[in-house]
């Protein structure tokens, strides 16, 4: 083992193309699955192709999903009236995690960003338009990253809306809740002055 | 997805069961997996299985090899009169990047615990000690953690080495090269004091 056996080193590999996996971290995990038992090392290795094969985006609002509609969309109870749009399939998750959205989600798959060629025919943009004009959306609510991609993109969907007679919004910026003023980055704190509520 | 697909959330779960993978990360690696194509699924998932299948210990050294013996114990350039002991076998990894070290390994697979019941039947100390009768060791090293555990082993196999007349010696403690002394603790820098060096 003056070097890795060959397996173990491709292992290595493979694991540091994951999100947040350096060099050592993935050292460890493989060496970690290599200590524990075949068994348990088929189990991840089936969970990885199976939740791949499994999973699928919601012909509705583009989410993952196992079942098609996926529970969102088929939910009677989630106002069909309210859309919030996101970036990523992964964004519904951490707006769910709020426990504040009761309406539904469309997912456009990227942002606007011509530097990258990414243009409007790229993402679930058209999907959106038609959902608006199917009727019943009364307000949509861009939840894009406040970036100068995320901004073009709301800017180029409200654009497209407003015409629809829906009223379109966007999150807040401003201080995270819990945070220190003293740590604000001075584009954050210029906004929450700009956009200053009264008490 | 008020709720993940269960597919993935059982994904998340077992990748949570890797060392330095939290929920978080759990989360960003599945939907990253999810996010790429099938074949890379597959073989990330292959690679898992392969390297566990393909992986043993060596019969001599009990390092992590898909030959038996491993390159090491093999390497005919490698002095076989030096053995350093260790813990696991991702300490040789280690040792090896150093580079200072030529001789031979011997992994104990564990350090002496009488609390958490293991003893030294549960080690291959016993497969140490015959390598030690065999002859052609003159040195060695154990290189085990400073800690209760690592002292309490390498004093029971000092012992055990030492009627055989074979040197046995232990890492030194001390300052961490490039540390600042401001940040030691006491008792590494007590260790350093008691242990000091003409200079």
């Amino acid at each position: 083992m003056a070097q890795l056996p060959p397996a173990i080193d491709r292992l290595i590999r493979l694991l540091t193309t994951l999100p947040g996996v350096g060099r050592k971290s993935a050292t460890r995990i493989a060496l970690r699955l290599i200590g524990s038992t075949e068994a348990q090392c088929r189990e991840l290795a089936e969970a990885i192709v199976t939740a791949k094969a499994r999973t699928r985006a919601c012909s509705v609002c583009g989410g993952l999903t196992e079942d098609d509609p996926c529970s969102i969309c088929s939910d009677a109870r989630r106002d069909a009236a309210v859309v919030c749009v996101v970036e990523r399939a992964s964004d519904i998750l951490a707006l769910e995690r709020t426990s504040r959205f009761r309406g539904r989600y469309h997912v456009l798959g990227g942002l606007l960003s011509p530097l990258d060629g990414v243009g409007p025919a790229d993402l679930r943009i058209d999907a959106l338009v038609e959902r608006a004009r199917a009727g019943a959306i009364e307000e949509v609510i861009l939840a894009l990253n406040p970036t100068t991609e995320g901004e073009a993109s709301a800017l180029y969907i409200g654009k497209l809306l407003t015409p629809l007679r829906i009223r379109v919004t966007k999150l807040a910026s401003g201080l995270p809740v819990g945070g220190d003023l003293d740590l604000a980055d001075e584009r954050t704190l210029g906004t929450a002055l700009d956009e200053r509520r009264d008490l």
